[in-house]
Formats: C-alpha cells, structure tokens, sequence
C-alpha cells in the first residue's frame, strides 16, 4: 500500500483541513496516510472523523515551521539533525523509506530547504524547480518553475524541461510531451539572454521540444509542458490567477446590477459557472511537485482545504505509482552521457 | 489644434480600420489627423467615410514596415535618411514640429527601432518602455516594460518608474500615483536579482513607491503604475489575455452544454457579459504610449477595429494635451541631478 506524509501544520487553517483531507483520501483511495505534527491537535479532529478503521496513522512533531521563518535561522530549523518540525520529520520518514511521498500545504521556501538539507537533490540536477499544473482548453499543462529559483542558468532551464517531460509522461500519461519554452513571441530568437541560451540547450535534448511558447498556446493545449525561471513562472501563475478572479467578480456584479432579467439569468447559469469555476481551480489538482529532489514531494496551496488535500493526496499516489522518481533519476542520468 | 500622425498601414486589416478609426476620431474629439500611407489605398477609404469637412490630410508613404521586417536590414530601413515607409515618414512629421503624436497599429520591432533612429531618446533615458494600460477592479494599472526590452538594468526599472508615474499624473490625472514593483513576492527582498537591485532604487526616488507587487494588487487596483522588464511585462500581458480569453470561451461551452434552463439563462445575461468585456478589453484603450523617446509615440495591437484606433486618437490627444512630453523630461532630468 502506497504511504503518503501529510504535513498536519501546513495549511492556513492547520490542522482541519489537512487531517479531513487525508483521511478522505484514505479513504477514497486506498492509501495509507502519516500525519505528521502536533498529535494533540491531530487526534481530536482524527477522532472526529471517524477514520478508526483507515490506515490513518499520526507522528509527532511539536514544532512547525510558517510563513516567518527564512534566512539563515530557516536553514538552521532546515538542516538540524534533530530537527523536531513538521516538515523535518515527515520528510525524514521518506528519506528513511518509512513513507513514499510527502505533501505539505506550508511555506513554499521552509519546504525547498528543508527537502534540500534532508532528502538532498537528485544527482545531475543543480536546482530543483517547482511543477505547477494549469488548467487549459484541453486539458493540463505543467509549468516549471512557479516559484522556487527566482534566477535561473540555462542549464536549469534544459532541466526542468527533462523533469517536466518524465512528469507529464509517467503521471499525466501523455506520450512524447510537448514541452514549450516560455517567451516574449514564438519565434526562436526571441526572449531574454536566458531563454535565447536555454532554447538550443533544449532543441538538441531528448524531448519533444515545440519552441518558444506564449500564454495563448500555454492555455489553447498547444503545450504539455511550458518551461520557464521561477520568476517568470510565478508571475505567470500569480497574475492568471489574478485576472480570472477579477473576471469573475466582474461578471458578478455585472449580473447583479443589470436589471431582474439579467439576474433571473444570473440564477439560471450558475450550475454552468460552478462547473467552469472547477475546471479552472488549481486546487483540483491538490498540489505541485517539487521535481529534482531526491524524494517525492508535493507543495498546495496556504488556502487548501480539505477536498484540495484530498487531491494533493491523489496525485502523490499516482506519482509513486508511477514511479516517476526514478524515470526523472534515469532521464537525467541521459542527459548526462552526452 | 492637437495634429495627430496615424499609420494607415499598421494594423492586421490595414488600412481600412486605421482610417476609419481616424476619421472617427477627428469627428469625435476635434482633432486633425494625418494619415501616412500608400494614398492610393487610402483615398477611396477616406472618400466612403464622408469626411469631406474633417481636418484629415493624407501623406504619402509608399513603403511600410511589416512583420518580416526584422534585424539588420529592419535597421537600416528605421535609419535611413530618405526612408519612405509610413512609420519613418510619420515620425519625422513629428520631429520636424508638423504634428504632436504618432499611433501605429504595426510591429513594435520595427516601431521602436525606428522611433530610436528619428526622435531618438530623452537625455537620461536608458531605455523607452512600453506601457501597457490593464484594466482592474477599479481603473487602469500602466504596466511597463511590457515587451521592448526584453533583458533590463536596474536603472532602467527606475526610469519606467519615473516615466510611468508622470504619466500616470499627467494623463489619468491620478496625484501622487502608487509605483508598484513586479516581484514573486510582496515583501521587500523577493525577486530576482534584477528586482532586488531595482527596489532600492525605487525607493530612494521621488516616487510613492509602495514596494514589490504581485498579480493580486495590480488587478484588485492596488496601483496604479507597475514596473517590471519588458520579458516579464510580455508574459504578464500575453498570459493574462490567454487565460481571461479561455475563461469567457469555457463559460460560453458550459452555458451551451447546460440545458434548456442555463441556455435561457445565458441569453439573458448577455448584456452583463458584453459589459465585462467591453471592461476587460485592453482596446478599449487603444494604445500604448512608447515612453522615453523625444516624442509621442503610441503602439496599438495589430488586430485593432476602428473603435479601438478611435480611441488611440483620444490617448493621444490627452498625452499631448497634457504636455506629457515635457513633463517626463523634466521628471528625468530632476532624477538625475542627485
């Protein structure tokens, strides 16, 4: 049976959301589930919902890292041997093969550092980049980095498109991924000093690489997955998210202040922008894998609630299934030979 | 009267909505318009329009600067002396004082390069930015760079800065406007090297410089001036679209395959949609002002309507009317003295 951390202190409404979550994945998708923090807090909403006879286990860890911790005093929390955080002992449990996969919905820097120091990076990889899944016309597009490498080297960049690859193909199942470069224009010349260096490192990889990609291809389905800096990549991520919610609320007051039969109107379609509304939430996938440590780990969203964590949960599962990490380990080690 | 230079042969459709969108304009807001371009591709557009007693004149160009037009031979048509595209003859109408402003719906390449090589740049000015107008819940946030200089100086975020909030002051009459800096993250110290060494920057300058922003504060109207290189700027631009534009193609989809009930629904908030994108159309500006080269010059997409160049013409009237030339100067050179 597939064993899945879950950090219990992740969320900005730790622990509710990601203890139910976790159970309910228990739950729906036979795996067995670790919860890792503050057992007093754990076990009252454990207790609650009535998970006695799931594979639902707790590990405690009195400590938790949040939003403040950075810099050096991070690193310190990060690397300490005895470590008694939630993140530290989770993803120690992987790196001991107590557990498969480790999810947290915590500080996006706490987690790279702490994964860094305790599961390490995969050899050939210098930096590990973040995978974010983006709904599109068709399907799923998985952009790296949303956030973890603020400044890139080419090389980073050829990276992240093989990790990209092996992810898309092993846990998406698409064949031969299409993997996009992210540009000011799609021609190839385009870019900034670093696209125009990563594009050839990327042309004569072993990938099925389309060229330089916009967001109109980004969102059409034209790409499987769009490489990019971590700057660029949550900039994209953060400002997409942005304006669709501005759509939305404008839509809403649109409707409310037009009239009654616009309103009327406003009622009837509301099943249809429910259903859009959830085509469009990235919560649905749950999380994003961190690609290039040597480990499996999955970073959601603060505001995740507990159907996100169930999610995040059901991509953990897939990606051990699919054995994803060792696919990455081969690639890379490919890439390597030449 | 403010004399405006528009380019018949800039948009996709050239260069029929070009001079319709002139002649609406000069109808509309008492402007004279010259139109630059093949006179024998615009004189029976002009004659259909009944524009008979409109101040709208024809210059002859006979050349234009497409697409294709691009490196070494695209600087040598931008430079040459005796150049006879519109672009060149329009610009030097403005540099020779017969007009005030120039708008073109055809390739920024070409456009800033040739701007460069005819107006040149404001003394002090690094580099000209494109700023782009975004619509937000509450108005309008210039974003610039938004695509001319894809790798960017720290010194060059200062000056978009400086020029985007003159501009901000001048045109949409907005005191002391909030200067915003494009970042993966809100709090001071995130960001990309570029970033980190553009923020103090930013901050030491006369400018109400409210620190790093995120897609978040620009779309909820949180500024009113965002300063970022044009590589970011592009991807923000491009992927807001594609997202905004996939949104209203999934609520349309859904609305469609909803039944009888969500049908009759979406037919009666017809009205409101329209609304919302009428809001959310970035032509509804028409235009974005090239800011630091020693003249008004403004660039609009290729796939612009008459309404949309109509409403350049007006952007342009307020910068000129404005004085927003002399303005920036004088900002520029007030930063240069410390």
């Amino acid at each position: 049976m597939t064993r899945i951390v879950v950090d219990a202190m992740g969320s900005d409404n730790y622990p509710t959301p990601d203890v139910e979550g976790a159970v309910l994945a228990a739950r729906e998708y036979g795996v067995e589930v670790i919860l890792v923090g503050d057992a007093a807090k754990i076990q009252p909403i454990l207790d609650s919902t009535g998970a006695a006879d799931l594979p639902v286990g707790v590990v405690h860890a009195p400590e938790m890292l949040t939003m403040h911790d950075k810099g050096e005093e991070l690193l310190m929390k990060a690397r300490h041997k005895d470590a008694q955080n939630s993140m530290a002992v989770g993803l120690d449990l992987v790196k001991k093969g107590e557990a498969d996969a480790f999810i947290t919905m915590g500080n996006t820097g706490a987690i790279m550092a702490t994964s860094l120091f305790r599961l390490g990076r995969i050899r050939g990889v210098d930096r590990p980049g973040l995978a974010g899944p983006f709904p599109t016309a068709t399907g799923i597009c998985t952009v790296l980095d949303i956030g973890v490498n603020p400044d890139c080297k080419p090389e980073n960049l050829l990276q992240f498109g093989i990790m990209g690859s092996v992810y898309a193909a092993k846990v998406r199942g698409i064949q031969k991924p299409r993997i996009g470069l992210i540009s000011n224009g799609e021609e190839a010349g385009k870019g900034s000093e670093l696209v125009r260096e990563a594009y050839p490192l990327l042309a004569s990889a072993k990938l099925n690489f389309v060229g330089n990609v916009e967001g109109k291809e980004i969102f059409n389905g034209g790409v499987d997955v769009a490489v990019t800096d971590g700057f660029t990549g949550n900039v994209f991520l953060k400002s997409t998210e942005a304006v669709a919610k501005l759509l939305i609320e404008k839509i809403r007051a649109a409707i409310k202040g037009g009239g009654p039969l616009v309103l009327a109107g406003g009622m009837l379609i509301r099943p249809a922008m429910g259903k859009v509304r959830k085509l469009l939430d990235p919560a649905e996938e749950g999380a994003a894998p961190l690609l290039g440590v040597n480990g499996l780990v999955f970073i959601g969203h603060g505001r995740s609630d507990a159907l996100a964590m169930k999610s995040a949960v059901r991509v953990a599962k897939e990606a051990v299934e699919a054995n994803v990490l060792d696919a990455i380990k081969s690639a890379i080690e490919e890439s390597l030979k030449k």
